[in-house]
């Protein structure tokens, strides 16, 4: 099977481009002596993707229950599921000994402390994103630590407001912050008698550009793996390593239009290369059937349910093939049950499935 | 089991709100003697809902093939599936009798003439909206018309731009240009000799606003059907209309701000509310469990994969169960696999698997 047999959209995956971004991460963590990768899964939600990002059942980071249970029943059990958690999501964890579980609220801890069941919780730290977390230098750091009692399990934080740097030097400045943010709530820890075991910082960019990772334990990273247009503009890669794209077939055609049926929920409506200072990349740019730009700057300028409304582009017969590479991998990939998977060329190789849901 | 019991985010469908949006567009349909409804799915995408909103088999709308496949295995043998099809895909409906299709290329409508199946198929009209279709007065209408030959099956066209309405005032002008383009085009084919056996137009907007659908055999609405907050700015409905919400817990809580469990997955990226003319509603309005907007304004300004960021919020203890009104239903209840169904209260009555895919 090639790609010309496939239904349109779906999504191809391009296992040599895989195994580059891979290999470079682990090349970036490498860097940091004792410090471990602890990949995200919530990008690929992929078992297969998983024993290539964390071969040898290797600690991995989730961000759905479905996504827990599938990889422990896949054989990873160490896993942080990345979302602050309730109360009530307490007894699906306790059935998955080795997920932790986070939280920044005292009450919660209190919950997690009291549950019958083998939990073991990391205090989620903000260093500046303003998402989720208590401040490094919170009192509310040690009123959960004491909550959590022996449950505590470490430290995490995640610098999302790295997507905001436009430059290595950015990038690295924002990762200093992250360093310093997490080891200092590590330490306060310390300081008021916790044991700290786990040290747990990441976003792809800071990763790749971290100076110092001294005091941490693990690294976290995920959109790395498949990449797209927003990360190669902020640095985290080259257009080339995209290996995620959405196979499309040309459903209508005008002057300079063409029309394909990979509209909004097959590439998702993510703009994130509308933020200040990026090249608008619509909702995707318009490949040929190989995965290159052969064709010039096509962008997807519109994107309606199922049609994505590419300008720019030459006359080209209905039914044409062609691939898309997404804005936000993450969320371009979630509209989909699984990968066609290639490694370079256009012969399918493989079908994996996705763990979406919740 | 009630709205306590379940995983979140997931989505709810109200029942009870479902039946009067859909009675509220077959009263409008049945203002125009003749005119069928022939409801589209895409919102839906679920045989439950397609009974209510098409009971008997009646005629339906599609937008995938695997919805065309799905619903024809539950007994839905008259369907247009409304994205332009290309010649690869004709095996695939060939397989499905009933199930028409539209094109708007010669070349396509010469090898849907020569497919061996039982084809059929309707000429997509472009009625200002410029996403597909010929032009009323355009001579590949009557190329097309020809080449089909006795595979003609009629006319098509869809006032998506009535989107762009902000009064009732706007949507009737719209409805009479989509009116008067699809029964010119009816008119010409027609004149050249051809049988135009149907005409069909439609949008949940023109539908409600038509003045006059002389000419016209049916219409096609599917938006109306669970609403969403950009509907009801635009005056499809009212906000307590909307069917359909997203069911998320509290997991992060600062002064003002409210993290929920559900993000951008959940939610879509979805901005049509940012449009000029309208409130923004970020990402969605937050409501009650009860779906009522009794905690005030609470609008979800970012989108994280797995996080909503609510401002305008009263504190809540995390854990705490809210329902999100969606921007953009469509895209919203894309990333689900089903309906948690409810009739008013929090008691969940069903749950309704939905066909998501390609």
């Amino acid at each position: 099977m090639t790609l010309d047999d496939l239904p349109t959209p779906c999504l191809v995956l391009d296992l040599g481009i895989l195994r580059q971004n891979l290999a470079h991460m682990a090349a970036a963590v490498a860097r940091h002596p004792g410090v471990v990768l602890r990949p995200h899964l919530k990008t690929a939600k992929c078992v297969e993707v998983a024993r290539l990002a964390a071969p040898d059942g290797g600690p991995v980071t989730v961000s759905t229950l479905a996504e827990a249970e599938a990889f422990w029943a896949a054989g990873y059990h160490d896993q942080i599921y990345a979302v602050g958690i309730t109360p009530q999501k307490l007894d699906r964890v306790a059935a998955l000994p080795g997920v932790n579980i986070i939280t920044d609220d005292v009450a919660v801890a209190r919950a997690i402390a009291a549950h019958p069941g083998p939990l073991s919780a990391l205090i989620e730290v903000d260093v500046g994103e303003h998402r989720g977390g208590v401040g490094p230098d919170d009192d509310a750091l040690l009123a959960i630590a004491a909550a959590l009692g022996p449950r505590l399990a470490g430290v995490i934080t995640h610098a999302g407001h790295s997507y905001a740097g436009r430059s290595d030097a950015d990038m690295a400045a924002t990762a200093a912050i992250e360093h310093a943010g997490i080891t200092r709530a590590a330490t306060r820890l310390r300081d008021a008698g916790h044991q700290v075991g786990i040290v747990s910082l990441g976003s792809s960019p800071t990763a790749l550009h971290a100076r110092t990772l001294a005091g941490v334990t693990e690294v976290r990273a995920g959109v790395y793996m498949f990449g797209d247009l927003f990360q190669a503009q902020i640095g985290t890669h080259a257009d080339a390593d995209i290996a995620l794209t959405v196979l499309t077939s040309v459903v209508g055609r005008r002057p300079g239009v063409l029309l394909l049926d990979a509209g909004a929920i097959a590439l998702s409506k993510d703009r994130s290369t509308a933020a200040p200072g990026l090249r608008d990349d619509g909702f995707g740019l318009v490949w040929d059937l190989d995965g290159k730009p052969s064709l010039g700057r096509v962008v997807i300028e519109r994107a309606y349910q199922e049609h994505g409304v590419a300008v720019g582009a030459p006359d080209l017969p209905i039914g044409t093939r062609l691939r898309v590479a997404p804005n936000h991998t993450c969320l371009t990939a979630a509209a989909h049950e699984g990968y066609a998977v290639v490694d370079g060329g256009r012969e399918v190789i493989g079908t994996w499935a996705r763990i979406n849901g919740w």
